[in-house]
């Protein structure tokens, strides 16, 4: 099942969206409530109502070395770094290229997004706990990783976190693939399948430490190939079985 | 005026305290609702209900020598990291000591509540943006500062926020005294004069970035004296003109 968020009547609402028909109802995943909207004119929202945004850096082998990380040991956790609410944008949005980056870059990624509150998961018993599966758009201002105390203004600053266009609740995120493509020309081609920390890891790992809350969005790292954005680009996010996250770059 | 955050029959309610008296009223600085608790007898809860809660990291001279950081140069920008809401914790409350690190400190503050949204904000319209004032204690897992890609576990896991005990609306973050005691003996003893970064200045760093909402938590960054804590501590963070805020470790 695919679930989308939209606007109807002015306020943002779940939906369930079957064939090009959104059946809107009450909250993520809920009794359909009635009305109905065609998916062709509807302004779709990034399908998350997070606390948080929690984020998988480095979990690509082939990601760390383009990066010049590469140490020859393989990570022995997954590296985790916070972005808010704000950083969310919607399928289809413009994102503004910022004036305080020189190195403005894009990163695709397979995102989730938790159904139930979860403390200490299990890997038996943490992909129960994610409501769907979704395209993420880490954007990331990759000059300001290297200089800023944490990253901050590179990786947290208002919409740099493009997500959509729906939440795909059928979906076996082992082995997918995830594409990248800018201006219609391939440049991030990777699987799921490569990750250093697959998706129940993270799960597992993260929720030692923080709970997660329903609504939260996980970001599962990012496959080599990522590069620089400039005012006019625009990006495609497609995760095999999903659909294609599009991003313009104002 | 003092704003708290309570409980009234099973609902989190905000309520204006005057003298022992508090007085419900209809969300964070709004009307009264009628109903009165004596503060003697109420459980505070955290007086903030953020989407982010967004700190200072290194914003006293004297804590970036005292922990090996200083470079020679002063920052030229303040460095910032952030928590997810899951980090909160209330005055008065237990905090367990994390199994997971070897070497957990306290990090006594000013910490700052967001009134109304705040974007690109001015050296002259930045305070009002402020609801009120409070004492926050940054929680950190030292060792795992050093060892993580970010500081996830080392700054942002499950209650390292506590914050209390209330909302100070009156009141110049410019020159007050922030005291951190453990078990009743001083350990850290500053004025927010010597930070670096003024709450002026970190307000307008801040919002050329991301935006703030109301409920958001910002932590001004600590003195010197930080140290670790041991499970049976007791830790109170006082700010001069709000209050004590006080912590157990479990």
């Amino acid at each position: 099942m695919r679930l989308v968020r939209t606007e109807h009547e002015g306020q943002p609402t779940w939906g369930e969206l079957q064939g090009q028909t959104i059946h809107l109802t009450r909250g993520m995943g809920g009794p359909r409530a009635g009305a109905e909207l065609p998916l062709g004119s509807a302004r779709l929202l990034a399908p998350a109502e997070p606390t948080k945004i929690v984020c998988v850096g480095r979990n690509y082998l082939d990601h760390i070395r383009e990066l010049g990380n590469d140490t020859g040991d393989l990570p022995k956790e997954p590296g985790i770094f916070l972005k808010g609410p704000n950083a969310l944008a919607e399928p289809g949005g413009t994102v503004a290229s910022p004036d305080w980056t020189e190195n403005f870059h894009f990163e695709g990624e397979l995102a989730l997004v938790i159904g139930q509150q979860a403390r200490n998961l299990t890997l038996e018993n943490a992909l129960s706990h994610v409501a769907g599966y979704t395209c993420g758009l880490d954007l990331t201002a990759r000059d300001l990783q290297k200089t800023d105390l944490q990253w901050f203004r590179a990786k947290a600053a208002d919409r740099f976190c493009p997500l959509g266009p729906w939440l795909e609740t059928d979906f076996d995120p082992r082995d997918v693939r995830v594409q990248t493509r800018v201006n219609g020309a391939p440049r991030q081609d990777g699987r799921t399948s490569h990750m250093i920390f697959p998706v129940v890891d993270i799960l597992v790992y993260l929720t030692r430490f923080v709970t997660l809350e329903p609504g939260d969005v996980v970001l599962t790292g990012t496959p080599e190939g990522v590069g620089p954005l400039e005012s006019g680009d625009t990006v495609e996010v497609e995760v095999e079985g999903i659909g294609v996250l599009t991003t313009h770059i104002g």
